[in-house]
C-alpha cells in the first residue's frame, strides 16, 4: 500500500519569510509551490524548486488569485476564461523554474479560494483542468475527493489525484465542512490519527453527523503554517509508516 | 537580401486597450509580446499570441520590470540574480500561451529600462542571456547592435539578433542617443528612409556628430504607439520591399 | 428645481489614457475620482482634481477594489472590517490631493463591484458609511436610490445623496436590473430622455415589467466610457436645462 | 536634556506578520508607520496607529516606493513630480487612519531607497518636503543629519527633525557609510553605547576614518528587524536614561 503526502510550500514573499519548508520537505512526497500571485515571489519559487529537488520531493504548481494581502483566500469573481488564463500564466511561470532546475512539473493544485471554487463550480473546475491539459496532458491534477475538479480532470483524460485532509471535518457528501464552521478543523492527535488511518486503510471518513462516507484518496494534504501543524505532519507520517504504508509521489 | 521587422505588441491591460496590434501585425515579421509585468495582462497575452499566429508573425517574450504605472520605463535596481528570475518567470508565463496556441517562442527581447540596462551593464545582460539559455537554448536573444546584451548572448552560444532603430539617432559608439536628448528621435520621413536603407543595404548609420558607424543589424524595431509611428512603419516596409529586400523572421 | 449630474473621472493609469474627462467636466456638477485601486494612479488623481477645480466641478472619492485588471468590477469577498479600511485608505489618499489643491471632498461614492455589494449587503454598506463618517461626517455619501448604502448612511447621520441612472432599466423594487440582463441598459435617445424627465420631474421610473416605481433622486449618474455615452450626457444636460432644472452639486 | 527615539513599525502585510511592534512601542517615542507601498497593508496601518496610541507613542507616515518584494529598498527612478505625488498619496492614506483614531500625524519620514535618494538628491528631497508642506505645514520632516532632505525642509519652513543612527558608521561628511561597505553597521554593544552618548551629549560622532564629525541630532533611529536589534534598542534606552536624558517625541 502507498499514499502521497503533500503540503503547500514556497509561500514566502521578499523579506517576508514564512513556513517551515525545510522541515516539511523531510515529511512530504509532493510540494505545491506558490506561483507569485497569492504568495511566493519569483526568487522564492526558484529557491523552493531547488530545495524540493535536493530532498527528492516532487513539485507542482499551486496557482491562486492575485491577492497577496488576502493570501488567495478571498473569492474573486473571475469567469471561466479568465480562470483558464490565470492558471496557464502561473503554470507556465512555474514551469520555467522547474525546467531550469531539471525537474518535472508533477502536478497542478489550485490554492485557497480558487480551490474551493473549483470543487463546487463545474465551469471553474473545467477551466482549470483544460488549462493544465492544454499545457501538458501528462501533468496530474490534484483535487478534493468527490469534487467537480476531479470530475472535470477525469473527463478530459488527465490523471487526477484525489486529495483528502487529515485534520478537516467532512460533510455527509464527502466534501469539507466550510472553514467558518466551529468543527471544521480537528486539533486532537487521536482524532487526526484515526482519520488518517481511515483514509489510508479503509477509504472512508466519518462525517460531522456520524455517517461513514466513502473517500478514495491518493494523497493527504498536510498543513505547515503553525508549529502544531508541523507536529501533526510528523505524526501523520509516523502513523502511516507504522502501518507499513509507503509514502511516495506519482513520479 | 532579407531583414526582420519587429514591434512591441500586446501592451493592453484590462479595460485599457492601447496600440495598433491589428495594423502592425500586417507589417512586422516578429512580435515582442508584453508578459504582464510592465503591460499585458494574461488575457491580452493569449489574444496577442493567437492574433500573431493568424498573421503568420513570429512571437517572442518581452519581459520588463514590474511597473505598470511607469510602463517598465523606470529603472529599478534589481541585482543580476533577481533579473535572471524576473526574466525566467515572464518567459515561462509567456511560453504557456505559446505552447497552448501551438507556436514556438522565437525570441526574448527585454523591454524599456531593462533593455537599456542590459545594453550598458554586462552583469545584467548576462543574467538575461543566462535565463534564456537555461530555459531553452534554441530561443533567440534580441539586443541592440553593439550592446553588452549581444555580447553576453553570443558568449553563451545563443543565436543573437542584432537590432537597429530606424528613427533613433546613434552615438559614435553605435549606441542610441539617450531619450532625454533633443535629437534622440528622428521624425522626418526622409531621414528615416535614409537610415533604414543605410542599415539594410550598407550595414551602417551616420551618428549624431556625422561619423559613419558600422551597424550589422538583423532586425529593425518599429514603434506602434502613435499614428505617425504606424505611418512610418508602413513606409519602412515599403522602402525595404522597393529595394527587393525580403522581410522575414527567423523561423 | 435642481439636480446634480455626476460621472466617474480620472480613470487613466500611467500611459493608459482613457475617458473623456475634459468633455465631461463641462457637463457634470460632481466628479467621482478613482483613487488608485481599480483605476487612477496618484498622478492622475492630482491632474483630475486640478482639472475639476478649474471647471468648478465638485469632487468626491471613488474607492474600489484593488483590481486594476478587472477595473474594480469583479466582486472580491472582503469582510466589513476590511471594506472599512479599504475605503478609509483611499478616501485619505484622495483627501491629500484635494487638500493640496484647496478643494473640499464633497462626497464618497463606491465603485463597481463595491458599489453593487454596498447596495445589496447591509454590513458592507454600513462599513463604507462608517469609514466616511469617522473620517469626516460632513462628507456626503452617494448611493443608489432605495439601497442599503443610503439606509446605512442615513442611520449614521451622514447626508446621503440618492443616485439614479438615466440609461439603466429598473426592477420593480426600484433597484437596477443586473448588467447581465439583456435589457439592463437603455440605448435609444427617446427612452433615456423619458427616464431622465421622469426622474427629475416625477420622482419615479417605469420598471422593466411596466410598473411605476418611486425614485427620489438627488443626482443622476452619467457614463463617459464611449462616444454614445458622451452624446447621451450632452443630451441629458440639455433636456434638464430645457425644463428649467438647475444642474448643481451640493457645495 | 532630551532626545527622541524612533523606529519603523507596522511593516506586516496580510498573513505576513513581521517585526516586534509590541516590544518596540515600549522603547520608542516616535513610530514611523509603513503606508502600504513597500509594506503595511491598510489593516496593518489601522492596527499600528491604534497600538501606538495606546502606548502614547507619536506616529508619522513612512512612505516608500511601490515595491513590496524589495521592501522599498530598491531604487526606482521616479522624477520629482512623481515623488511628490507618491508621498502625498501615502501621507493622505495614513492621515485617514490617524484622523479616525484621533491622533496627530507628527511627522513624515521617507523609507529605504526613497530616504537614501532624498538625502543625496536635492530635487527629490525638495519634492518630499513640498508634499508634506502643502498637505500640512505643521507636520515635521524627519531626515538624516546633514542631508539634503533637512536642507529642503528647512528652506520651506517645515520643522525638521535631524536623525542619527546608533549602529551605523559615518563618513567624514557626516553621512552614512553605504550599506554595501563591510564596516557600515556596528554590532558590538560598546561601540553602539559610545556612539549613542556621543550623539546625545556631544553632538558628534567619530567617522570611519577617525575624524570627529559634528552631528546635531533630534532623534535616534532604532531598528527592530532582529533580536539583536531589539536588545540594542533596550540598551540604548537604558544608556540614555542612565545619563538623565529624557526620551520624548515632539508633540
Amino acid at each position: 500500500m502507498k499514499i502521497d503526502l503533500n503540503a503547500d510550500l514556497g509561500e514566502s514573499f521578499g523579506i517576508y519569510q514564512i513556513g517551515q519548508d525545510d522541515e516539511l520537505l523531510k515529511i512530504v512526497s509532493s510540494a505545491n509551490v506558490a506561483c507569485g500571485f497569492h504568495a511566493g515571489d519569483y526568487t522564492t519559487i526558484k529557491r523552493t524548486v531547488k530545495l524540493a529537488k535536493e530532498h527528492g520531493v516532487s513539485v507542482g504548481a499551486h496557482p491562486g488569485f492575485l491577492d497577496l494581502q488576502g493570501f488567495g483566500r478571498r473569492r474573486i469573481d473571475l469567469n471561466p476564461d479568465e480562470v483558464y488564463d490565470l492558471v496557464l500564466y502561473q503554470l507556465g511561470a512555474f514551469y520555467g523554474f522547474a525546467k531550469v532546475e531539471g525537474v518535472e512539473v508533477q502536478h497542478v493544485k489550485p490554492h485557497g479560494a480558487l480551490y474551493n471554487m473549483a470543487n463546487l463550480n463545474y465551469e471553474i473546475a473545467n477551466a482549470i483542468a483544460q488549462a493544465v491539459y492544454d499545457f501538458n496532458s501528462d501533468i496530474k491534477l490534484f483535487g478534493l475527493c468527490n469534487s467537480f475538479l476531479i470530475k472535470a480532470g477525469k473527463k478530459l483524460g488527465l490523471t487526477v489525484i484525489r486529495e483528502a485532509f487529515a485534520d478537516r471535518t467532512y460533510t455527509s457528501d464527502g466534501l469539507l465542512m466550510p472553514r467558518g464552521d466551529k468543527n471544521a478543523v480537528k486539533y486532537r492527535n487521536e482524532e487526526i490519527k484515526e482519520q488518517v488511518l481511515n483514509i489510508a486503510l479503509n477509504q472512508c471518513v466519518q462525517s460531522a453527523d456520524g455517517k461513514w462516507v466513502s473517500l478514495e484518496a491518493d494523497t493527504i494534504c498536510l498543513h505547515g503554517d503553525s508549529h502544531t501543524a508541523l507536529d501533526h505532519a510528523v505524526m501523520i507520517r509516523q502513523v502511516l509508516k507504522g502501518k507499513g504504508i509507503e509514502i511516495t509521489s506519482f513520479q
